[in-house]
């Protein structure tokens, strides 16, 4: 139905240095972080220990208001999360933070990424007793480490001894009576950094926009495999027994799931775009009049394609800023599409001219086809399609929703099937080793897996992306 | 705060010949057994093995619409639940039913009733490395099922196994992808009774008042220590291994929680509170003009008491029936007061009379001597008080909130300084021995704990009554 | 669609000695006035001569909050309104109270009644240039207070004024920014009260029991006719240029709109509903062994047929008292029927008993035959069933929606046919002489239009009891 | 409190040669023009002569979902309404369109602009004895109308003569029940287009770009002065009585509140804002190393600088598009402040470079400042501000909220005094001749009341701006 692909979270934390209003610092900071996730969202505060959560589907205006706020209370500790996922109104259940007691206390997690091995530590648990109330990954990483916690010493003992266990994707942070712990998986997947701010809190935030919004400066990137222990009287402190390996950062993070005004790993998500559209221009040279950018994410890449190839800068649509989630679908036959709802050709910008339209991604190509129809509508003489990432070929096991590959249109087209498809005059998509160069200050590997298949970690059972469905199949019961 | 007594369930299931509307049925019955539990409700339908549920805080109306039924669609069963709790605006996540995963299938749990080793069996499994998502007892019986299940061939065998470790009251439906299962404690304390549809669908509920509104005929009672599984295709089966002891039902379930249209262990409870009227005219009685009720329990011993004693019977307060949960108290020193907003004394009833007026039990003692204020406001002359149960002396274990002892006025007065207290001229309780006797056909024990502290179950932890407040101490949590 | 009779609105004024929290006291006072309207509702607060107003769709408790009667604010003076209408979802125009600007200032109405010439006068208005909003006779009234007030030169003079213009029924409240008036149109159809605090604030409601909930006391009624102004610094005033008439109290207030609790006319509504018994007995005597109500409305009259027969009271009937407006309708061929879900049959009361059931009117007579056949199943042997009113057999025009005589049962039927229809052993009304005498002590005269078709006004046009439509044909559009 | 600029309203009309779903287009259309008012919106639907309305406080999303849309049902014609307005929570009243009865039938009105006579209009219809509900000038135009149509043959010919009436700003919809009329003041001060669609439907809107969200193509502007009739099987009709006479066009529709894609009297808005860029440059150059403009209206304006200039283009912002109304305002004191939640400065772009921001206008200071505080912070070495549009000196009268001269700092303080206050480098206004060729191909005149206080329409009092405030001051009332 939908033809986007979604990040599947946005992970928040803070520690002060005393009591304060660390629900209003959360409420903010997710805000800031609503692009990566805007069907649910929750805060746990922690309170002198007690830890207070509230969570629900919708967006972060929807879910809180002051009254709710008020009732999570002021405390030293709050992390929040913002989440995305597949399934329809039945996702409730699955809103985080999760917040579960064990025999140490009370822990609360929230967590972006994929557990990759999740099915297999499931059947697992299951086997020693374990039930589940959710389909999410974090009441299974929650399982492993408070399991590990029977015989650990602490909390980030047990989170260490977890990591062995845990494969794939995991930035998250964990909150227990008494500390904030960050964790980053050993590939690095998915973002996670550490800020702090003038009156000495600690934060942790998938992307550094949120330590802006909240007049918190960056101080680095929590580094893969890492544990940052963030308590009460004590030096930030981390254990590093995971780290050292191969960095498999998820490029798309640069080409489209980051804000722009983030920094990553030490570089700019905006400057990571501009360079798209520079190295599109190297690959894909072409004679046109106007260079213009599908909004809101392909205007980087407009950009540093009009620098480096001369060609004018130009707003070729305006994309209409109150369409929410619950916007009404037209029906079949009306003549008002979505596309056009949504977005604006401007015919100022482009009537008569040769058009370069950069976007971010295709996926079906239905939404291509109707952005090029309106460019076309509105006077392009011609349209070349440029995109700022390789074709998708295979699914993401590692936090996004790039799944079966029967909605990839490059897996069942040639380039100049899907230019036909497309209505476009040309099309040229950023190689893989172009995507590769994006972050040019950037030292770490990327994973790449969605455009060429090869994994960093190997995937065994390729077959189950159903792991967040709500409805189970009856067949496993033998009764 | 509240100054009455509350039931903490209500609890339903139905398993139909064909696939159907069953939560409609469910709908309608919980709308009859709300009375049990106005704090949150749910249903849960299982399509073909494959379970949805929804449930919120919120009374049957607010929570369904006919969207939200919708989307539970059709299905062979359903069971549902209506809770009451003391917790605030964070009880959602102990709204029930509850619904879990395990190595087996999927399970969901309707539960009334309280676990009184619930602590301990808790802390045993948090050792084995469970994790608890709630504060309900429903968790803890999932978990001892689904451990049982492990070993256990089928779901039915589980649940017998794990009632030799579960303690206390327990009245539920569990329905399994394939079953649907009615389970009561040994010692019965609250009630659970079969039903059955012309179309022949089986009916469990707390009450036989829902069956009533489902067009259903009352079979019988679930026995104490019963298991009834219905299943597709075969008949109904019952597993009696702990049948056969002493019954201890809850004789307040006669006096106050029940519907007075419920006939539960064949007695009517309507008949229940006649009787009950006619005790305490026998125990109690005193030269009076006209007998009334505070509604809506205190009605049926009125007319019980009027016809033992005589004495005419009366309609002395007008209840107003849209004062909801949702009503804004009055603010100390407005002139209204709540009990105000809620009773109007009928002047022309009791004006210029000695009233007799009949109460089912007196918990603080401020709302009691506010409608006694009522009635010499509206021109009483003399105010006798007379109350269809025993003093409460301690708390209750089994199901009720009657429990910390400093808010019951009997712990702290005696009978004398009681009815100064509430301004009555006189005051009667009905006595231990009168309770008792109020289900004349009623062959099985009582359960009168909160009366005269002798419980049929040994209490070994009576001074924690926490197990529902979900805000925690952080003092386990040893780092 | 709906079985039953309604009344169309409650009305509620206070005038305070200096400003507070009045909002607070109109919405506890519309609690107590709910029963005569659940459609829509609102309260105007006058601060300073400035006023706010806030109204919408739904019951007292879903339309105020403590946000909402926190921004109305406080003042000296308030007045409310709720309001029942047959109109569904597009009826928020039309609640009240209607506040208005004219030339000399704003101008707030809540009006209960039927103006029974409003189509000859808007005719009139119209003409002269007037646009209407809403289709409520309160706007109607407005201009023609407004109008009057042109010339005349004070709010009260324009009020007697219009009343000469003013045909059919009224109780109102209306207040200018300094003065609260309260009017009662000759006839006196509607009721309305005066009462006092004890700090000397006047308040007018449609019924006493409004003061009871507000600890204020009853005064007096407004007289047929009158104007009475309570205003700043000054005693309270009437104007009696109207009065002295003959009364037409609508007798159905006595019989069922009222709440019992409340005095009209200096008498007990409780006490007439007994005498409503008492008379059923005398006039349709029958031999049985117990007699019951219809909840609620018929238990009054229970009560007193049982006193005057000798035959024992019971309880027939459990009343479901949380089915509310936004209860889902069962569908057709769903066992459950809506009386079900609503009312339950005491089999311990009525099983193999001879039964007298009473209500308070028969519409089309379905309802009633579900409440016998609710009987039937749970054992009566016979049912005879005793109306406390005569048959409907004529439209009302002065304020409830007894309406069009094709949905009148007894228009189409003999009593001998009725008693088939419904099931009944046998059926006896009370007879129009009966209800002339239900309040004993009351000297008024009464309107028995619906009974009789003798109305106390001319009807010029009874075709039109079309006023209370929002959609309105084109077809006056002559272009 | 908010320091922008707001527009006062959105229209919208269709007529369709069939009955449609003209609702879901109204629907889309009000989203395509949500940007000139998002306080409340309404549609009222036509059918068959009968006219349903609904419309509340909201956005579109809020205010209308599919079971109200599906309530309006389907017809032949429909108009709609977004409407800001500066009053807070009660403002529902004042929700259009505004659907009225007079004698020959039902209107419907849709407005965007200021009455500048209302005042005087009102005075003299309340002395005839006209009431008012609103404080809205639709009201006002309603009665003009209707009473025109008193003695016109048409409601066409009744508005004609109505606009000898009204003075100031209005473009409008009409709906009678069986024409949709379409009217321009004869300034022409508010935009108002016609448009058609493929199989037939006339549609009038604001701006062009609800045409577009449509897949309508745009005709024309519909003529200062004009009144255009579409009625059933009747060519297009219109009435020029009013057109000729010298436009003032509001020059501030160009720099801010149009939306980009549309276009008005012919010129595109986003060349008036490329070209307001340019002539910035011209009267204001500055050497810089990059030009930036303040998201989303100052991006325009930014990229023609950049052109004119040959200083380079970049993205300095990055704005929160998730933040909407019911966002939590920061408390004093926290360290999070709202426009470091809305907006977030690229470091990237801006470090140690000469940065040349744009942005529409400045209206109090205390955005602009906290904005150069943004770009200080991210490591600007200068900021040099170009405002493209002149200071505002004087109140708008002719739809906009820039009233009290008080809340405009350019009434207070000198350029060099502004400069220091919102700590830039160097401020440069947009000259009040360069703001007349915005648009060169635009032939018509402009209003700049509020630069220069030169106002087409001579304003008899200046001093009430307060025409929108519902509270009311008692002192008209004389008694």
């Amino acid at each position: 139905m939908f033809d986007s692909i979604h990040e599947e979270c946005g992970v928040f934390g803070i520690r002060a240095p005393k009591r304060c209003d660390v629900a209003a610092s959360a409420y903010y900071a997710l805000y800031a972080l609503q692009h990566r996730g805007q069907e649910s969202c929750g805060i746990a505060v922690n309170t002198n220990g007690v830890i207070k959560c509230h969570r629900d589907v919708g967006l972060v205006p929807d879910v809180f208001n002051e009254r709710v706020l008020g009732e999570l209370g002021t405390g030293h500790m709050a992390i929040g999360h913002t989440r995305y996922s597949t399934t329809g109104g039945v996702s409730r259940i699955n809103a985080q933070p999760l917040v579960v007691r064990h025999v140490k206390g009370t822990l609360a997690i929230a967590h972006n990424g994929n557990i990759s091995n999740a099915a297999e530590i499931k059947q697992e648990l299951e086997l020693s007793g374990a039930i589940f109330h959710t389909t999410n990954d974090s009441e299974v990483i929650s399982y492993v480490i408070t399991k590990a916690r029977l015989t650990e010493p602490s909390i980030e003992a047990a989170i260490e001894k977890a990591m062995y266990k845990l494969e794939g994707a995991y930035s998250m942070v964990v909150m227990s009576p008494r500390k904030l712990i960050a964790v980053r998986d050993p590939h690095g997947f998915r973002p996670l950094c550490l800020g702090k701010t003038e009156d000495g809190s600690i934060i942790f935030a998938s992307e550094s926009c949120a330590l802006n919004t909240l007049g918190a400066s960056y101080v680095r990137d929590v580094e893969p495999g890492e544990i940052v222990i963030a308590e009460d009287g004590k030096e930030l402190r981390s254990i590093r027994a995971h780290c050292g390996g191969p960095q498999s950062f998820c490029v798309f993070e640069f080409v489209y799931f980051a804000r722009p005004d983030s920094v990553i790993e030490g570089a700019s998500v905006h400057a990571a775009r501009l360079r798209a559209g520079e190295l599109l221009w190297q690959e894909h040279p072409v004679e046109a009049d106007v260079v213009i950018g599908v909004p809101d994410s392909g205007l980087d890449a407009a950009l540093g394609f009009s620098k480096a190839s001369g060609i004018p800068y130009g707003v070729g649509f305006i994309k209409n800023r109150y369409i929410g989630r619950t916007f009404i679908q037209p029906s079949q036959g009306q003549r008002e599409n979505s596309v056009r709802i949504k977005l604006n050709a401007l015919s100022e910008t482009v009537r008569g001219k040769r058009v370069v339209m950069i976007d971010d991604s295709i996926v079906r190509g239905t939404t291509s086809r109707n952005i090029v129809e309106l460019l076309r509508g509105a006077g392009a003489k011609e349209v070349h399609v440029r995109i700022s990432s390789p074709p998708f070929i295979r699914p993401c096991y590692f936090g996004t929703d790039i799944d079966s590959t029967e909605n990839l249109i490059a897996c069942k087209m040639s380039i100049p099937e899907i230019t036909e498809r497309i209505h476009a005059d040309s099309l040229g998509y950023l190689s893989v080793e172009g995507v590769r160069q994006l972050a040019r200050t950037h030292s770490c590997g990327f994973c790449t897996g969605c455009f060429t298949g090869e994994y960093p970690i190997e995937i065994r059972d390729q077959g189950s992306k159903d792991k967040f469905q709500f409805e189970l199949p009856a067949n496993q019961e033998t009764e």
